[in-house]
């Protein structure tokens, strides 16, 4: 009997990476897994083809619009179809092995918390979940006895070279330093969408691309790392690393780092995720030093990319600063991607964002339930287009 | 109760520092450490200092004419005397948490042999045991249930990250270069045993030195990697890195590598093997990778250093070859240190050695026992002088 796996966002990056593994280890291996629900927000084509190459029991669609659609492509199987949020809550609950969290952005929430309810081991890829809500899933986790798997190359490199807590004295995760990373701040100016999607390394969508250039996606996974491995943030480093080939570490106090590399390819941390506690065999591409000759690390430019002095700020705040952060990062990404405001507009927003919190503008609260959180951040999303439409050029002066 | 720990070569250069980090670990937390023998080659003054400091159960010197001093510099305390190589290796059998077989050269096998029989954990410095002797320790240890923990630098650093060795595909070992890395054939033909012993990033002996320069080290190291941890040669791999910032690493077949990194001070896997399965606090100097901003690596120059083609060609020929390799290097050394033959003769002895071995020039054994490694040893020593004395300046033509 094999594992079964049910996807959450199964035709983005991660959920198609994570089908690309699962079919090459049942290659070499047939029946290591099955696969019991595949989601999709609204790519019905994309999602009925993956259900019946893997053999899916249940295919949902959040976009409830394509449900019809949905029903007619899969009408010649005996795969069961579902649309509406509600439905991959439900999807969420079904008994599997493993149920891999990649839906992007704070959609994700419900239906990871609804698995690890069920006492579902989790990959999480969605970082959102763990910054905005990390305490109630880890807390949940901890009464249902789910194990949390990261899935972030970061957060997996840690994850695989975490022995004793005891001893940890620190964390690193590295930063490619993202397509500006060697620009300077007036070039980063008049930056287009186009230009911050155009990551070097990694091959991502536009808003996680474009949180790449801010290097906000780091600052996200700077916060991801200090909930999920309990760490104070001045324990945590970000070192520039533009090869992406050396991606966490972990530093004990006898002055050991132990640190896992690998060729930057999302395939390697899923695949351990999937395999976990064992490895799978992968067709990632082995990693050859002495083809790459050098690895080289660097100190983040805070003047360039304020974005990791706002995680720190943001976790001071505590999971009501962290939500803001998150949500006024996805407002302002969205209106760059509009043409609504410039690249360096978006860290200011955060920035601003997270002032207007902290001086207690929006009503301070526990964040202790996810109405909470989804008020939060409904409230900070539209605090986030205030400062965007009234003082969309602060940061062109 | 602390941990008892004997050290058979306590006042060489891993034996001093081992006696460092239980310094430092005793001031952190008391009574974590205590010591019950102590040996040494020759040099009482230091080991009877070291047996008082450490309030030692006994001092064991290997020279039988330095017993009387040894008493004498111990007649006020308690610890017991005694002098001779079979009172060293009755000091490796006496009750003690962990053993460190830190005595330099195959004089080292007969204490680890008789710890390991006890079924004392053994924390071994000493390479050549390994490389003559490592299938009579493995399975002397498998037999009393006694743990191994490599102290070289490359070994405990493959020891730190070994996971699954089902998923394990092959392993890394790392090397500074040794301080004529760059320099060219010509120049180290000329090259004198001071020059030789200039160690770039290790403090270490005079032989481990000139073994570092002519990379002889990386071979018994080489052979040692693939004895402990049962590898086949062509899955082990030696990188050049001059930084000596990453140790040794563990490639997985998902695609993953883990690596241990660390300052080069030998107080760090001392340190590991001594607070196994824990990790003791330690005063090494903590790793800055912002600091030195770059890692390079580089492929082993064959034509300048035949070290790792001969460590593959003797581990081909079995226990035998290893032994003549250690051997006939031993020799090569001390004639090069005496100016009885070149820097470049060196390799140059030990490849004769090995193809007079190969073609059955000694008798071919299959070194199940000490007594038949000891014979190869010695016979394996004169043909190396009959080498040097008979062809000393092929290597110069």
């Amino acid at each position: 009997m094999g594992k079964r796996i049910s996807i959450m966002g199964a035709t983005g990056s991660i959920g198609t990476s994570t089908l690309d593994v699962i079919r090459f280890a049942n290659a070499e291996a047939p029946g290591s897994f099955t696969i019991e629900a595949l989601t999709a927000g609204a790519d019905v084509k994309s999602l009925s083809a993956q259900a019946i190459a893997f053999g899916a029991k249940v295919a949902v669609i959040a976009d409830e619009t394509k449900l019809a659609e949905l029903r007619d492509l899969l009408s010649d199987t005996e795969i069961e179809c579902a649309g509406g949020t509600t439905a991959i809550v439900e999807a969420a609950t079904r008994p599997c092995d493993l149920l891999v969290a990649a839906i992007v952005g704070s959609a994700g929430l419900a239906s990871t918390l609804a698995a690890i309810g069920k006492g579902t081991d989790v990959a999480i890829a969605n970082k959102e979940s763990i910054v905005c809500a990390g305490h109630i899933i880890k807390r949940e986790a901890e009464k249902t006895g789910a194990a949390i798997l990261p899935v972030d190359s970061e957060h997996n490199a840690i994850f695989q070279v975490l022995q004793s807590r005891d001893s940890l004295e620190g964390l690193t995760i590295t930063a490619s330093g993202g397509p500006f990373l060697n620009w300077t701040r007036e070039e980063m100016r008049v930056a287009t969408p186009k230009q911050a999607a155009a990551h070097p390394n990694w091959d991502m969508g536009i808003k996680n691309s474009i949180d790449s250039a801010t290097l906000m996606n780091k600052a996200l996974e700077f916060i991801e790392a200090a909930i999920l491995f309990d760490m104070p943030t001045d324990a945590i480093d970000v070192l520039v690393h533009p090869q992406s080939i050396i991606h966490g570490m972990a530093h004990y106090r006898d002055g050991s780092v132990l640190a896992q590399l690998s060729a930057p390819d999302m395939k390697c941390p899923i695949s351990y995720a999937l395999g976990w506690p064992d490895r799978l065999e992968t067709e990632v591409a082995r990693l050859d030093l002495k083809q790459l000759r050098e690895l080289t690390f660097f100190e983040v430019e805070e003047a360039k990319f304020p974005a990791i002095r706002l995680a720190k700020e943001a976790v001071k705040l505590g999971f009501g600063g962290t939500t803001i952060l998150n949500c006024a990062n996805e407002a302002a990404v969205s209106a760059f991607v509009e043409g609504k405001c410039g690249f360096l507009d978006i860290s200011r927003v955060v920035e601003d964002a997270l002032s207007s919190f902290a001086s207690g503008n929006l009503i301070a609260m526990a964040c202790d339930t996810l109405d909470e959180i989804a008020y939060l951040d409904h409230h900070g999303r539209e605090l986030a287009q205030e400062i965007i439409q009234h003082a969309p050029s602060r940061a062109e002066g």
